[in-house]
This record gives structure tokens, sequence and C-alpha cells, in this order.
């Protein structure tokens, strides 16, 4: 097959995917070619699934983000989502929506992304579609994943008195997001851990089952949104109210990057999303068996689950402040946008 | 809740979707509004997995397509899919890509066509994703469904002497659009039931799951893209040939159309897409097993399987012509334009 510079058929590019999709997986009967993918479940697991969008000039654009990085991006949104289920994931479903002026080699760096990353973590693509001549590129995720019988970690099950960890620093994805844009990066380590944490965050998938396996989190949710906002979602799931100390809330490094206000550091823990780091609450008695770091990265206490009527508040400086959900929310963007939102994120995140 | 013309944030929009999308499942355990939906396999059973995507401009436009067809042709794609493989449909995710413009109404009358499908099939909405703020909408349809072990139907069993069938009309979608685009379309029944077919089309999910458990085909698949297309799809998974005879092809009823050629309507047939009738061959043995009619509509012998040396083949006034593939091809479409292609449909489908 000669390399032409987009590909002349759907054809040819459906034959390209089905040879460059699948790792073989033992449940796997059947992946992309027929009507559908063809699945064995295991017997004493039950299915987690979960579909995430990435759409150009929301969640990326091409100026900031190389196509490696949006394949890998949109698959690491929903691993999280797995991750957070405390869910091995196993397969995965691509739609990708293409203009016409979508390039070959933009097709395959994006594959290439996207398939390293799932290769990782062993997942199989087994299908999805295909659609040309969009004016924006598109790219759905969803991901189909096993976890044992009543092992779930669901948002819900966080009780007053459970403690709040979180494992890694919030904000560094958001920060690597500004320094791509400011275009003030440097080569500083921290600067470069920020841009990489940005365009090729880490799913907490082996996180997540430890958690999991172990029945050690009472509730556990991604940071997609912002602490602001994934943890009002898991609180209010939960009925309950929780406080956190903003001095406890893990920051990115300012060691080198001395310009940097902390309190804009903070806006973009608590606001600015994308970390893809487990948020979870431990029952006070299990506290002591959450291991203090976990594949290289240290797990944070931050605050208390309360009771409802407590509300969700921030202690700062001895006093407490309401702590209003203020992540990214493309409804409510909008309206803002017309007051000027120039602290906000143009790229962002889920549902 | 008041309503106002827009959804004002997607914290509402998701109670919305949370209120008005699932009907309560056996198999389901969480639906919308966690991390991921959590599912319960049965033991006996492997699962079918399609995604299909709906793009304004490509597969609808707002002139002709109103909000619940969207929904409805959104999710059908996807069970005939589901069909074709002799799978029950079970669960369905739905990511859905809006506007700043799109209204409220909109979303509720998409919702409601799909909702109406979904639950006339058994069809739980367990999640998905929602974004806001590109220039065309667009829909990704994932649909989760059940298989008994070793009944599943694949487009590769085909062997030579099986005759290959067809259940109901095709070219009918195509016939449709055509009027509607025209704006010819008179009060007629059969007009009426074009656009209705165009607009509302009906996945044949219960005949799937016949031909399956009765193990009565040895191959199907559903006529997405034209009979030649979809025929070229199953004959070359099969490794096989195939004759098709020109005067068995089931046609759109002439009766109140006097004013349209044969020609034109053998070319929607051939050509046209959208049908989601099901193409299966059965061993010529088992063709007496297959019922004449099925749920109201007839089941056509129209061709043989052959061996793949013989090509696939129109038998057409007493000659044979090579049946090419001639079907909607999304990067296809995009050289034949510059050429002319005033016989090619606008929106049209699957990959």
């Amino acid at each position: 097959m000669s390399r032409t510079k987009r590909f002349t058929s759907e054809m040819e590019l459906i034959e390209w995917l089905k040879k460059n999709a699948s790792s073989r997986s033992r449940g796997l009967l059947l992946g992309i070619g027929d009507d559908a993918a063809l699945l064995k479940p295991q017997a004493d697991r039950n299915w987690v699934i979960t579909a995430d969008l990435t759409v150009e000039h929301i969640h990326f654009c091409h100026a900031l983000h190389p196509a490696d990085a949006v394949g890998h991006r949109a698959l690491a949104r929903s691993l999280s989502d797995v991750a957070a289920m405390g869910g091995i994931p196993r397969y995965a479903m691509v739609s990708l929506v293409l203009t016409r002026r979508t390039e070959r080699a933009w097709i395959e760096s994006f594959h290439k992304g996207m398939r390293r990353l799932a290769d990782r973590f062993g997942v199989s693509i087994v299908g999805g579609d295909t659609a040309f001549g969009s004016t924006e590129v598109m790219v759905d995720l969803t991901v189909l994943g096993e976890v044992q019988r009543g092992k779930a970690l669901l948002r819900s099950g966080a009780r007053p008195g459970d403690q709040i960890l979180v494992a890694g620093e919030l904000g560094v994805s958001a920060l690597g997001l500004h320094l791509l844009r400011s275009g003030r990066r440097t080569a500083e380590e921290a600067d470069r851990m920020a841009v990489k944490s940005h365009l090729f965050p880490e799913p907490q998938c082996v996180l997540g089952q430890y958690l999991a396996e172990r029945r050690l989190a009472s509730s556990a949710i991604d940071v997609s949104d912002g602490l602001s906002t994934d943890l009002y979602r898991l609180a209010t799931a939960s009925r309950a109210g929780a406080f956190v100390w903003e001095d406890s809330i893990p920051l990115p490094s300012r060691r080198h990057q001395p310009g940097v206000r902390r309190a804009f550091l903070l806006s973009l823990a608590l606001n600015g999303g994308e970390d893809y780091k487990l948020l979870f609450t431990v029952p006070a008695s299990k506290v002591r068996l959450v291991p203090a770091r976990f594949q290289g990265l240290s797990i944070y206490r931050i605050g208390e689950i309360r009771d409802s009527r407590a509300g969700i508040k921030l202690m700062l400086h001895g006093k407490l402040h309401a702590l209003n959900p203020e992540g990214y929310d493309h409804l409510r963007r909008q309206g803002r946008k017309q007051a000027g939102d120039s602290q906000r994120l143009p790229f962002k995140s889920e549902v």
C-alpha cells in the first residue's frame, strides 16, 4: 500500500485501523471488522462502562496539542473514570470525526499516542466509527472494564468522619496548559513535568484497583474538573458535607517558579481540572492502612467528610469559607464569557 | 425547576438526563451519575458492542430531520448492528456534542425520539458525555448487547451454495430522503411510508435473534450503505463470491409513483443505504425453514454465494455484470464531488 497524504477510501482507513488496533486479549472473541465486537465476560466480574468526548477548540487545539497527545488524553480521560470505579480497563471503542483536511500523518500520530497508552494498560481497541467532513475534529472514547463483584468504588459511599485523600499534586495539568499558552515555559524540570502532565496525564488505575480490592476506600472520584467541583460531586452523591484544609492541598512545586503566586496555584488546584488524580475517602480506622506513597506519588490527607448540614467548606487562615463548585462547566462558561473570564481555561473536561 | 430556553448549567442538564434516561433493567447495578455505569453480565452470554456516529451536515440536517428523528436514527443505527450479530440490545451510552445555540427544546425532542425507541427495545440509557460549543451537532451512540454463547451471527460464515436473503425492500430510506429533499412528496401512502422509513427506520433485532437462536443464518450484515457495499463486505469477510439476480431485488413500491423510473429505484437499492434491513445467508438445506414473512415484512431470496473466484456479480437482462461497492464512502465522496456527483446522497452512514 503506497503512503498517500490522506487515506483515499474508508475501506483503506478501516483496514489500517484493523491492522494497528488491537492487542490480543483473552476475552476478545472478535474485534474490528464485523457489525460489532464480540466479548466473553469473566464469571465473577461486573462491568464498568464510561464514555468521554474530546472536541477540538473545547478540549484541545492543534496549536498546543500534538496529535499523539490528543490520542493519549482522549483515552486517559476514560481510563481515569475506570480507575475511579476501582476497575481494570479492558476494551476501548474509538469514534473519530475528522475534517476533510485531516492528514493521514495526524491520524497515525493520534492513533500512536492512544495505542501506546492502551498497550501499557492492557486495553484492546475493539471498534468504533469514523466520519469525515466536519468542521472540527472530535473523538468519543468508550472504555469497558471489569471489577470484582461488590467491590466497585462509588461516589456515594462517603460517611461523616471519613478522611479525604488525594494521590498526587493538584493543578499541575492546568499549570502546564498555562505555561504552554503563555509561551513562558523554561527548560526547568518542574516546567517540563507540568507540561507533560497536561499533554500526557497518567490515569491511576492500579491505585483504584488497590483501594477497591482491599476495601480501603468508602468512595472515590477522579479529579477531572478541579477539586471544588469533584469534591462537590462526591459529597453530594454521598449526601454529606466536607471540610478541606487549604494548607493541606498539594500544589505544584514552586521551587523553580518564583514568579508564580501561591494563590494562582491554589485556584488551579481548586478549579483547573484535568489532573486525573484519584480523590477518595477512607474511614478513620483504615487511614493507617493507606500507603504514604503509591507508584511514586505521595498520597495526601486534605480533609474530612462531615454531616450534610455542615456544607462543603475550605479552612483558610483559620476561617471556614464556602467551597463552591467553580470548575469548568460547558454551559455556564457561555454566560460568564460575556462578563469576561480570562482566568478560565479554554480547554476542559468532563461531565 | 423553571423551564428556560437553554439549560443553564451542565449539572442541570445531567440531572435532567438522569431523570429521563433510564428504564430499570435487571443487570443494571448503577446508571448515570457516577464515574461509570456498573453492569452485571449473565453467565451464559457473550457481549456485543458497537458505536455509531451521527454528525450534522453528514448524516442529517436540521432542515430535513426533526430532532426526534435524529435521536431515533442515531440509536437505530447501533441497534441494527446488534441485530446483525443476532444480539439482544441492553444498554446504550449517548455522547452528545452541541453548539452554543442548541435549544433545550431540541435536546428534549432528540432525547424523546431516542428514548421512545430505546424503551420499545428494552434498552437502558446508562451513561455518556456532553460537550457544548462546537460548530456542528454530533452524536456517538454505543450499544452493548447480549448474545448466547457460540450463536453470534458473523459476516464471515457464508459458504458457496448458501442462499442470499434480505428482509424487506431496499432503497426505501433513500427514496424517502429523495422525496424530502425534492419537496415532491404527496399524501400518498407509499410516499409517507418512504419518508417514515428514512426518518424512523426500524432495526430488525427480533429477526436477528430468531436467525441466531435457530442457527438458520450462516452469516449476516445490516444494509446500511447500500446492497452493493454491504454484500461486498459480507462476501469479502467470508472470502467468497456472490451472484445477485437483479429482478429479485425488492424495490420500493412504484404503484403510486409512476414518475419514478425503475433504474433510479434500483440505484437507490444498490447504493442508497440507511435501509437497516438484514442481509443474510442461509445454507440451501435450511432455506425452507426461513419464514416467508416476519413481523409484517416479506423475506426475499435475491442470490447465491459462490466461490471467491466467481467475483461479485449482478445478473441483469441475462448477463453477468461486476457489482462494485458503490455505496457511501466518506473519503471517496470527497474526490468524486469535484467530478460532480449529483446522484449521490448527502446524508449517509456507517463505517
